[in-house]
């Protein structure tokens, strides 16, 4: 028997303690996130929020963690660097998923890996004055298996403008281009390759939206889950170091 | 008349102030690396080392930069956090170059840049007993303006090998790689853009080995720092809160 | 001084002839572009047609062209197809710049050097009933020279709509990224490496509307020009076999 | 029960009808190859041959295929430009994998889905007079499934040197880098997306040596060909002109 896909929800749940985000997210931000996975027997779910110990994600969590799908806001910097720089080793060195949702790439783990300094600089496109808006996610990569089962374009309602440029690294892949009813567009879907592990962007989510309970996005993140958990990867050997070893391979003997 | 190009050179300098190091660069590593652009009237060469105030690199010093060019090895950890971002600033939001050297590569300006967190976990191959072998860096993108100029391959007759896996990002464009006496490869030229800005990882370089005064290392750094130098780039707008302005440019009035 | 860049214009010239594209392009697709360089003292123009002998694109001519900028529509089948690899030769060996305007996409050097077989399946979405439509071509990548001296973004008042999933290569950068009044988007400005050249596919340009004598669209293809000229290259020895020299730099008499 | 992978083997089936390497692969290159896949339960294994009729990939043949490996060398021009072509469709279109080994690169489906015109001009580097040498075949990117259960390199003890600069595309993902004997490197195991499908270059395996029967090589085919199977894709509709359907999904009435 297959092994099950060990999903675990990181939620910085803060907002959606207290309106106007509690009244759309009454169970929290991971509760909507989590429904994607229900009644699915390829999963197991964990949920983590930043008030718990380690953020609920000591190491023994993210050990069991093969896909880690992130939301969070306004709390960030009061993430642990510790905790932070202990995923990005799950994710480059052991290939750990990381699913960023909305603005979680204003978190740590996400800017650390990207390899962009948000807060060194502006970034993107946002109304200053933000009301919901039409928002078509297109599917750019129809073959993708993260773009599985949906439709030629995802329809939200309204959700948060996000526009470029990004200022992201140019993606290994390409997914989704939104379209914005105010005239806006934006890389929506976009791969990142890093070591062994991939990250996927997905900006849809705003928090005062019921768009985490749409069925098309979760089928996206039930594809992406699917697709993100690791290969069986070569183990490599390390010196003491914290380096692989390099022994040549070919006779270096005249070398003194 | 054209602008010149305003290349500042940072190293670490300190291993360059004993032996066996000083033997090989009496007038540190940042004088080998200067004479590259020795008696070429499109660049202007400034200096910093690591013991200077702000390392050399204070505001007004970036800010007259085109092209940093890097070299630092032991002394990573007590670079300053805050000039660190500031690097990142400039090459990120206002497209200044920045040129990694060997082991560069394990500097803060460029961890952060890239998104690979070294200290995380193991990184390529090295010998464990290290002795200077045969390089061969050959090009592999013959049309680039760094090869401009330079024979098939650059033959080093001493060099400390970097093998692979190295574990970076997919590079935007990959230069060079290197041949190892020992049986080693690695990727020794790869392009990363950042924002506006370019990176450039140019491995060949160790303390020990008089390469940095070789010509067609010298040749590549001229070439790098003139293609790498900022574009004019457009402005955009910023609001108060450090995002980009962006007001709909399409009615959406009747959203409330 | 400077040497000039030498733009060589292709234009199939066969819609334009009659209405109602000539009311639109009454001297030709080809002179609205060539405004583009009117009064700038850095370029050459040469003006190419399909009914010309070697459709305007003999060796002579090729030889002598920096940037081949090409428009062309219904008569892609009709294109010779020696001329076509004598293109792709130039291009990707000699390192000649070529834009692909529009439905210059469907060209056979086009298709030839991107790798993509359209007439093998469907390619994008149109409308079935193809009106005229807001289009709004955002700066994706506001440090590029490509894009210098562009605001945010170029508003079109009416443009045929080319819509996702195009299903070309992911691109090496992606410069512009198309809003379409009717809901669509669109990768519209892409750079690709093939060898030594560049290929730039811009897809504004439909010969119905007089997009292409709109001032920021002449700003794109000059800004293209002068960043897709050649670099002086590196020449590489070649075998009469028609493959580069590959003699051992090592010792191999060992072998038999 | 999971779906058995379907792999074709095409081999050119010329040079391996005599000597010398008959003696090496007496019963055909795609004996050697097919070997990878015996005993194992998740394959079906068809052999192509281009003597056979329709080269042996008639249409029912592609249909029924989610992998091809292809090897071929001296016979490329005879090859049907009509099934070359489908194959294309099939790659691009409906997601079916191809793997090139060694000269495979200079076949007609390859060159037309890569877009490098390889009979334009020189490509590579080749020994003048060649003589098998000592290849050490690198893994660069150890999490990648095409990777799984390989050492950190695989030792070849005699190939035919290819060498850089190849003028190939930037690979989507580099997954090998050989070391040569006579001091050569090569990119020898790279990754191209082309629409739905995947593209996997490999480059040993020349016919005058037993590579094709190492056990290394066996793997990674069996890794590529379970890795390259197509995802089920989504199927977009398409007008009778051959292009998708693209109705507005937003009011255009008011355009005339």
């Amino acid at each position: 028997m297959e092994r099950r896909i060990r999903v675990t929800i990181f939620n910085e749940h803060n907002q959606d303690r207290s309106e106007p985000v509690k009244s759309v997210y009454p169970d929290g931000i991971h509760a909507a996130i989590a429904q994607a996975f229900h009644g699915c027997d390829d999963f197991e779910v964990t949920i983590a929020t930043q008030d718990m110990p380690s953020h609920g994600l000591p190491e023994e969590v993210l050990t069991a963690t093969d896909v880690l799908i992130w939301w969070s806001h306004i709390d960030n910097a009061a993430f642990d660097d510790a905790v932070a720089n202990r995923i990005c080793y799950h994710v480059v060195h052991r290939g750990m998923g990381f699913i960023a949702l909305h603005s979680s790439i204003f978190s740590k783990p996400w800017q650390r890996m990207l390899g962009i300094y948000y807060d060194a600089g502006p970034w993107g496109r946002f109304r200053t004055m933000p009301k919901g808006e039409k928002e078509k996610v297109w599917v750019i990569n129809p073959g993708h298996p993260i773009a599985y089962g949906l439709d030629e374009c995802i329809e939200i309602p309204a959700d948060e403008m996000y526009g470029e440029p990004q200022l992201i690294p140019e993606p290994d892949q390409t997914l989704f281009i939104s379209w914005w009813e105010g005239g806006d567009v934006c890389r929506s879907g976009n791969l990142f390759y890093r070591g062994r592990g991939k990250l996927f962007q997905f900006t849809p989510g705003h928090e005062t939206f019921p768009i985490l309970y749409q069925k098309e996005i979760h089928q996206v993140l039930r594809n992406a889950a699917r697709w993100m958990a690791p290969s069986p990867a070569m183990i490599l050997p390390t010196t003491g170091a914290g380096h692989l070893h390099g022994d040549a391979r070919e006779n270096l003997d005249h070398r003194q």
